[in-house]
């Protein structure tokens, strides 16, 4: 390998890394995303559950969200053939991975807090 | 304990479970804040150095995010008494702990690119 070759690898791979981060950071950002994705991480719920457990949350701002997280791969819409039709939403296994990310966030999160309150 | 209160002890454990997501979020969110950390991961270094070491970043542009990081207890500017005065900037322990969540995320990213192009 020579050496150009051998430093655009390296860049690729440092694109890569900044890519992956990002397509994380723009799955969970916003005020919503999260207690969403929280709150299927112990089931799956329907639409009326979801409501009722996200505060303040309006029905078309969860609609839009979950139609956003659907599109990511993060949620699964499944339609029961049921009368009346029972519809509920459950996190992909690419959603349940996120747990180990929002658990290292908390993590940080909780413990940089702590740090900003000492500084004040 | 009451009933009120237990309730009123898992609301709060909740919202700080989201607040401390959001700092998170907040600290690392946006273009360069990411690249710079990561520039700082394998030591010290000054401004000329950073501004190489990351791709298309303006001086300005450096210098702002720079302050931001160093507000949020992330990254700490160093002057040495020295002639000419050396300037450094170097990740603080809060800011080393990034680590856990950027390669949490950089993994979960990897794995979600790959689902994604799979499903086109």
């Amino acid at each position: 390998m020579s050496t150009i070759d051998r430093f655009e690898l390296i860049e690729q791979c440092s694109k890569n890394y900044v890519l992956a981060v990002n397509d994380t950071l723009n799955v969970i950002s916003g005020k919503w995303k999260l207690p969403i994705i929280a709150s299927l991480f112990d089931g799956e719920k329907r639409f009326k559950e979801l409501e009722d457990a996200i505060d303040k949350i309006s029905p078309r701002m969860l609609s839009k969200e979950l139609k956003e997280l659907e599109l990511n791969g993060i949620v699964n819409r499944n339609v029961h053939n049921t009368t009346p039709v029972l519809i509920e939403y459950e996190l992909t296994e690419s959603g349940h991975n996120l747990k180990s990310v929002i658990d290292a966030m908390v993590q940080w999160g909780l413990t940089h807090r702590h740090a900003v309150i000492n500084y004040d």
